[in-house]
C-alpha cells in the first residue's frame, strides 16, 4: 500500500438510487484523489433518509480513514446528512455564527433576503470544522472521530468541487503526506480494432508497475499506462519504456495523447500548417462541424460547412450534379466525392471534407443498408473516398462517421508534412 | 414500504475507483427497478480485491435482500467477483457442462478458436444457477442464500442490459410480486428560470404521493411528478390533478413531456404543420443542426444548414452583406437577422434560425463580452431577434444559444396554430 489512505465516498440522494441522475461525483472525486496518490476503496449512495445514512457512515467508519459524503446539506427537511453524522458520532449540532455570517452574506450579495430556513445549513457538528462555501449557501463539514476523517460537501457539483480542491484535498495531503505518486499517460488510436490491440499488447499488460490497460471508445480506443512511485518524474521513469515499445509497435495509429481527441488533433494540425478546412455533412447532420467548433480557437483553422441534409441543398450549395445525385443516389462514391470537393471550392478552404450515408434508423435498403456511409477528403491534388460499413444505433453511426473523417483528413494531412 | 424489495447494487473494478470509467450500471439497473416498483436502497462501488468484494457482499447481505453485482464475471486473474461470492457463502464453483458449451458455441458463431482461460467463465457457483449471455462469453449467476438474491451480471453494458431486462427483472417481479407500481411524469420547461418555478410550487412539493420534484438542465429545467399505487392506472390517477395543476400555473413555459426534448419537439410540429427548417449557426458551429438531425425522421422538415463561421461564408452562402458585417459586427442584431433571413432564402425553407455569439473562452471584449449571443428566427411575414447574455463555459453557452434558439421557432410556430 502506497499511503494509508482508505477513503470512502458517499453520495446521498434518493434521486440517485431511482435512477434519476447519476452519481457524478463519484467519478470525479476518485480522479481528483487518484492525482494525489490517495486511494479509494469504496464507493456508496443511500438515500434522504436518516437511519440508512447512519449506518452507511457506520459501515464506512469500520473499513475507511477517509469518508467524504456529498449531497443532504440544503436548507430542506430532505436534507440529513449532517444530522446522520452528528447521531451517528453521537455529538449535537451547534449554530456556528460565523458560518451564519457566511450565508447571510451570500444573500445579501445577491440582494435576496435569507429564507428562514437556510438557517438550518449555519449548524455545525460540535468539535468539528466548518468549510467555507463562496459558490452556495451549504457549508461544508469536517470532522476527526474514531480515527476516521469525516468530510461533508455540499451537491451541487459547482459548490462541490471547489470545496474539494481548495480545501479536502489540500488537508488529505498534508495527513497522508509522504504518498506515492500516481501518473498515467494516455495514448489515443484510431483505425485499429480494439481486439487487435489487445492481441499484439498481452505482454504488456501482465505488468504490475506500469500497468497497461486498454478503454475501447466510440470509433477509437485509447490505452492508459499508470504507474506510482515516490516522485512524479521517477513514475514518469517507469512509463517511458513501455510507451515507446507501444508508439514502436502501433506509430501508425496513434493519433494524439493526454486529453487530445480527433478533433483537437485536427484543428491544431491545420492551425500549425496554416491550413484551412470547410466541411459538408450529410447524414452526420452538422455534428463533425460541432466537434471542431467545440475547439477552443478554432475559427483560425475551421472556415464553416454545409448540413446538405435535403438533396437540394447538395446541388444549390455545394454543386452536386444532379445527374450524380439521379444517377449514383444521395449516398455514393460519387456524392461524397463532389461533397468534398464543392464545400473546399465554395468556401475557398485548403481542405474539405464530405459525409453521406444512412445513420438509421430507417431509411436502408438490401443494397444501401443502415451504416453504409461515404467519407471523403480533399485537398487541391487529389480527393480520397472511403466507403464505411458502421455498426449500432443511430448516434453511434453519426459519431463514428464523423471520426473516421478526422482519421482520414488526418492521414491527407500527413503528407504535407 | 411498498414491497419487500430492498435492492442493493454492488459495481466491481478497479477503474471505478480510479475515477477511469463511470459506474453508469448503477442508474441505468436503478431506472429498470424503478420501473417495476423494484426499491433500491443502496448503491456501492468496490475494486479488483478478492477481500474487499467478500466483504462488500457481506455488508450488502446484512441489509438488503437482493444484492445486483456487475462485472468481474471475465476470464482473466483479475476477473474475482464469482470466486468473490463463492467464498463468502462457503460455497464450491462447479464446472457446468452446458455453460462451457455456450461458451464454445459463442467463439464457434465467430469462427474463432476458445482460449483456454475462457474456460474459467464456465465455473458456476454450487447450488445456483447461471443466466445464459447471448451477448457475450460470461454467463451471470443466480443464487439464493442467507435469505438474500445475489445476481452477478457481466460488465459490459451490451451483455448486462439484456440479461438484466430477460431475467433478472422478470425473477425479481416473480419474487416481489404484486408490488405497487411507480409511475412518473414528466414535463420539460423553458424560458423560465429554475428559482421562479421553485417559488412558485412550494405547495406542490410538501406532498408524499405523489412527490414533485424540480431537476435543473442546461438552459432547460424538468419537473418530475411521481406516484406510487396499486396499479399503473392507479398511480397515474393520483399524478392527474397535480399535473393539470403546474400545467395550469406554468401552461407558456411547458413545452414538452415524458421523452420529449426541444429538438424532437421543433422536428415534430414542423411535420405535423408540414413545414421545413433551415439554420445558420456561427458560434454554435453546427451544434443545432445536429441536434435537429439527431431525430429520426427529421429528413422530411429539416432541410438544411451553413455553419457561417467566417465571414466571407455569411457573405457567400447566407447573402450577409459586407456592409453589415462591417458596420454592426459579426455579432450583432443585424447579422443574426440576415442569417436567419438568408438561409431562409437560400434553402427556400418556410422558417430560418440565424444565431451569432462569443462562446469563449476568447473573443470576448467590454462592449461584446463572452456569453452574448443573438438568436433570430424568421418566417415568411417576420423576423424576430433575441438578445442573450448567457453564463458558463463555452460548451454551455452553445447548448443554451441552441436550445434558446428551439425555444423561440417554437413560439413563432405556435401563431399558425
Amino acid at each position: 500500500m502506497a499511503n494509508d489512505c482508505r477513503a470512502e465516498l458517499l453520495a446521498v440522494g434518493t434521486e440517485i438510487l431511482l435512477g434519476q441522475i447519476h452519481n457524478a461525483h463519484a467519478q470525479f472525486i476518485s480522479q481528483e484523489l487518484a492525482k494525489h496518490g490517495l486511494y479509494v476503496y469504496h464507493h456508496g449512495a443511500v438515500g434522504d433518509n436518516e437511519a440508512r445514512i447512519v449506518n452507511a457512515f457506520a459501515t464506512a467508519a469500520q473499513r475507511s480513514n477517509v469518508v467524504i459524503a456529498t449531497g443532504g446539506l440544503g436548507p430542506t427537511g430532505d436534507d440529513l446528512t449532517k444530522e446522520a453524522l452528528a447521531r451517528f458520532l453521537q455529538r449535537n449540532l451547534v449554530m456556528s455564527d460565523e458560518a451564519l455570517a457566511e450565508i447571510v452574506q451570500y444573500f445579501a450579495r445577491r440582494q435576496r433576503p435569507m429564507p428562514e430556513q437556510n438557517r438550518k445549513q449555519a449548524l455545525c457538528i460540535e468539535g468539528g470544522e466548518w468549510l467555507p462555501n463562496p459558490n452556495g449557501t451549504a457549508p461544508g463539514q469536517y470532522v476527526f472521530d474514531r480515527g476516521v476523517h469525516f468530510f461533508l460537501l455540499p451537491g451541487p457539483p459547482l459548490e462541490m468541487r471547489p470545496m474539494l480542491r481548495d480545501d479536502v484535498i489540500p488537508r488529505l495531503v498534508r495527513l497522508f503526506g509522504g504518498e506515492r505518486k500516481l501518473v498515467s499517460r494516455i495514448l489515443h488510436f484510431c483505425g485499429i480494432g480494439e481486439s487487435d490491440v489487445d492481441e499484439q499488447i498481452v505482454d504488456l499488460t501482465s505488468g504490475d508497475n506500469p500497468t497497461v490497460a486498454p478503454y475501447a471508445g466510440e470509433g477509437e480506443m485509447l490505452l492508459r499506462i499508470t504507474a506510482t512511485a515516490d516522485t512524479e518524474e521517477a513514475a514518469r521513469k517507469l512509463i517511458e519504456p513501455v510507451e515507446a515499445e507501444i508508439r514502436s509497435r502501433f506509430q501508425p495509429f496513434i493519433y494524439g495523447e493526454g486529453d487530445d481527441s480527433l478533433p483537437s488533433v485536427v484543428i491544431e494540425r491545420l492551425r500549425r500548417q496554416g491550413r484551412t478546412l470547410g466541411v459538408a455533412e450529410s447524414c452526420t447532420g452538422g455534428m463533425l462541424a460541432e466537434m471542431l467548433t467545440d475547439i477552443p480557437g478554432s475559427s483560425q483553422a475551421f472556415v464553416g460547412g454545409v448540413v446538405a441534409y435535403a438533396n437540394q441543398v447538395k446541388e444549390y450549395l455545394l454543386g452536386v450534379s444532379s445527374k450524380t445525385l439521379a444517377e449514383c443516389g444521395a449516398v455514393s462514391e460519387e456524392t461524397a466525392k463532389a461533397m468534398a470537393e464543392g464545400v473546399r471550392r465554395a468556401l475557398a478552404t485548403d481542405f474539405g471534407v464530405g459525409i453521406t450515408g444512412i445513420a438509421g434508423p430507417g431509411g436502408g435498403t438490401q443494397e444501401k443498408p443502415v451504416g453504409l456511409v461515404y467519407v471523403a477528403v480533399a485537398d487541391a491534388r487529389q480527393t480520397r473516398v472511403y466507403r464505411l460499413q458502421l455498426r449500432g444505433s443511430r448516434a453511434q453511426i453519426r459519431l463514428r462517421s464523423c471520426k473516421q473523417a478526422c482519421w482520414r483528413l488526418l492521414q491527407l494531412m500527413d503528407e504535407y508534412l
